[in-house]
């Protein structure tokens, strides 16, 4: 690696040079020399010791993962196309000034692409915005779509905890003009149908609104320009005790300490219907144009609901403030809940599954005229989820298959690979899940091995007997039962035997 | 963009002078004269035009783009089950060094990653360089594994043809020691049923091995160490006429006239069994061990794929070479044929919408102690296939649904939302696909005109009359007749009337 290094630096003296328009005979000498170590390093390269690795923060799904990962995303697309969401897909990497001044100080977590010549790239950071760029572009004014893919954050990965630098997002958009909190409220009942059918155990899913937030701090005092920094003081509630949240507002933030006391009053607060209620009545927050807004969409939110029979796990919560930039209405965000047991006297938060909000201005951030798209959101944090269901199957021990094969054609005696292949591509062709060993003369017991290594249920058995009776000895893996099936009913029989109609 | 590109240069003097340890009073100033650009950039930043658009090469899939993308990918996947596949999943990007010396001369057309601090980053060029490193990596000698993922190339885009700078490769892959050609041939059978089973028109996939194709050079008489630089030569006879190849031989590769002559009189070979048999009596090449030992893999291949019944669209063709570094054994390449005219003498190729090959080397090229795993896969190129299906839907003027929405919950008075609200809930909870409209009081007509619109079959229609009789006024779209269901049966009757059970 030295070598390399030295090579880099090499080619940055040239690079330098050149630039600055040195003496050619001077840039001849040191090019050369580039070129020497180059060609040395070519040399090296076999000797060179090999880091076999994913890059950090990443990892691979091998057969096992990608069946566990494939229950969960089929849980969540089912749910989605309950709601009648179309999907889309766009690019892995967007041009560079598309993403940038959308994140807020989060920005410094976007990978770039190297300046190969040509555009400025970097790799997508969430789903929203490229959705966002793409109602824009389109001149879309009205979608409802589900869109799941990869993201990338420069983040520190925490992979146990299922925090990696590319991860997978779940999104679900309701983007148009419509009656006030009837897409907000899908949203929720989504976040809860999926926890629910994943079975994940107890969640909460904190509900607020950036208008309530804003309404808050100006009657508590928070001069105008200091909203945005105090919000993200008041999104570390969840991982820091408020003393600590309350002295950053005041040592670092130069906040009033009256204020932050204030502020400190309303974050505490979480309830239901009732809460809104009374902070309807609050003497100073209902004197805010801002919070009285917010409070009267998140009754009406809350009424929703209510006829959907959700708000049991729905916590109207004012220390919610989310990071992100762009939100302008209501945001939510869930969380499992520790399992209860007897030790522990409240449940405690074990982390964020699923988030979103509502995101009025940003469509029109990439308008040429401004023309705004109201759109409203969900995202499910796949990676997190996927790590507790791994946890939880292999606590369980219960054996995953991680292929859907029906029946292996195997053969009893040796010189029988040819009928072995006129078979599997008879199976092959009526759409039969078949497979065989890739060797001349497999042992009958080897055969039968794979099949319980691999959960295969059926054997289909060649040999000279049943060749010349015209028939296929079918077995059953699970009972060692074995019948003769008549050639022409094996596609017929090994259907059955799967229920697969 | 003047402006940025000025910043970006200041960046860079800032950056120089402090590399070259500068005096610290030039670098603040020139510091200083950075971050005034940089406000007063950002301070711009409303009033620059903004371009909306994908990165070159890329483009976004709106949802009927992805209504046929998803059914060529259905019919593959399907097929790569059938054969008993696992599937992985390996990340976007590799280590640079990973995918170094791998490609030949592609290797310019990789994307790396900016060097943002950390490791050196390259988005992966193909699903057969990261398998083969998941191989070493995890000591896997045995797998049968489908993989469909994006992969990145900086190539000229050609849109219109399918050719993409982000693309879809669909991947299926046999590693391990196994009898000869039984993987090979099942790779071939695969090929064969998708571009069967997408209906894509008339097809040939040719057919080669690198052993014939290295001792038919040796038999002509090209040097050792131009065997592959004349190979990528030969690669270019489906493009360019052999006149053209032969002068680059000759001309550019200092080929001797008389083995490239000698070269041209095989290239121009292709059939079956027949040539095969032929080639094998050769006085020539078959004193080659190389040659030899493929051609008698190629009878081999051909017996299998005779029991396989599909050597009618199966072509031994001495043309092909393939470009990738990594193949050792059998290659092959599937082309559409363009469809049958009077007009046209001989149906022409259109393209490669699949191709593969045996890597017996590359896994080895991974492991530390260059242990090898033989390794057989072929590679769908889905772009070009669902460019083919695209046009020809346009075509059809078929109307493709993008949602699966079964039934709308309609009102036919205003107030009803509440109402609608709880019967959509009631509908979700029981799994049927529902919608609404996002209005407090929508009209009837409009209602029914969204389901015209996106092909929702069902209208659950509430209204006062049906809520104090207990039922549901449900309307078939498609022929506007009406009935009252009870409430309690409407679950059922959606089910039996969308035929899902």
């Amino acid at each position: 690696m030295a070598e390399e290094a030295a090579v880099r630096a090499q080619a940055e003296t040239v690079r330098r040079l050149k630039q600055d328009k040195a003496d050619p005979d001077e840039i001849a000498k040191e090019v050369t020399k580039l070129l020497e170590m180059k060609a040395q390093l070519g040399a090296d390269e076999g000797k060179q010791k090999f880091v076999l690795k994913t890059p950090k923060g990443t990892r691979d799904f091998g057969p096992r993962e990608m069946a566990i990962r494939e229950r969960a995303f089929k849980a969540i697309i089912s749910c989605f196309k309950r709601h009648g969401a179309e999907v889309i897909d766009t690019p892995v990497f967007e041009l560079k000034e598309t993403l940038t001044g959308k994140y807020g100080e989060d920005s410094k977590l976007i990978y770039d692409l190297k300046d190969q010549g040509g555009e400025l790239l970097s790799l997508r950071y969430d789903l929203t915005v490229p959705f966002a760029r793409y109602l824009a572009m389109n001149k879309i004014t009205n979608i409802k779509r589900y869109h799941i893919a990869k993201v990338y954050r420069r983040d520190n990965p925490a992979m146990t905890r299922g925090r990696y630098r590319e991860f997978y997002q779940c999104d679900f958009d309701i983007a148009g003009q419509f009656d006030p909190m009837i897409p907000d409220a899908e949203c929720l009942k989504i976040v809860h149908e999926i926890l629910s059918d994943l079975q994940l155990g107890d969640f909460v899913i904190k509900v607020n609104d950036r208008r309530i937030l804003d309404g808050m701090f100006a009657v508590c005092g928070v001069p105008d320009n200091k909203f945005r920094t105090i919000c993200s003081s008041v999104d570390k509630l969840d991982k820091m005790p408020w003393e600590e949240v309350r002295s950053e507002m005041v040592g670092e933030k130069g906040l009033s300490p009256e204020a932050a006391d204030r502020i400190g009053e309303y974050v505490q607060l979480h309830g239901g219907l009732d809460l809104i209620e009374r902070l309807l009545q609050d003497p100073k927050l209902s004197q805010n144009k801002l919070a009285k807004e917010g409070l009267g969409d998140m009754k009406l939110l809350f009424e929703y609901l209510t006829l959907f029979g959700i708000t049991g796990k729905i916590s109207f919560d004012l220390s919610l403030a989310r990071g992100l930039d762009y939100y302008t209405g209501v945001i939510f965000e869930a969380v499992l809940l520790q399992q209860e047991n007897e030790h522990v006297e409240e449940p405690v938060s074990v982390g964020s599954v699923a988030g979103g909000g509502r995101y009025d201005g940003l469509v029109g951030m990439f308008d040429p005229k401004g023309r705004k798209v109201p759109c409203v959101g969900v995202s499910i944090g796949i990676e997190r989820i996927f790590s507790i269901l791994e946890q939880r199957l292999e606590a369980s021990e219960e054996k995953v298959r991680t292929t859907d094969t029906q029946v292996l054609v195997a053969s009893a005696q040796k010189k029988l690979l040819e009928e072995r292949l006129k078979l599997i591509s008879e199976l092959w062709d009526a759409g039969i899940k078949a497979e065989m060993l890739y060797k001349k003369n497999p042992k009958l017991l080897n055969q039968l091995q794979y099949c319980e290594d691999t959960g295969i249920p059926l054997v289909a058995i060649v040999g000279e007997q049943e060749l010349k009776d015209g028939v296929v000895k079918l077995r059953i893996v699970a009972t060692r039962e074995e019948v003769n099936v008549r050639r022409e009913s094996l596609v017929e029989e090994i259907r059955i035997r799967t229920s697969q109609c």
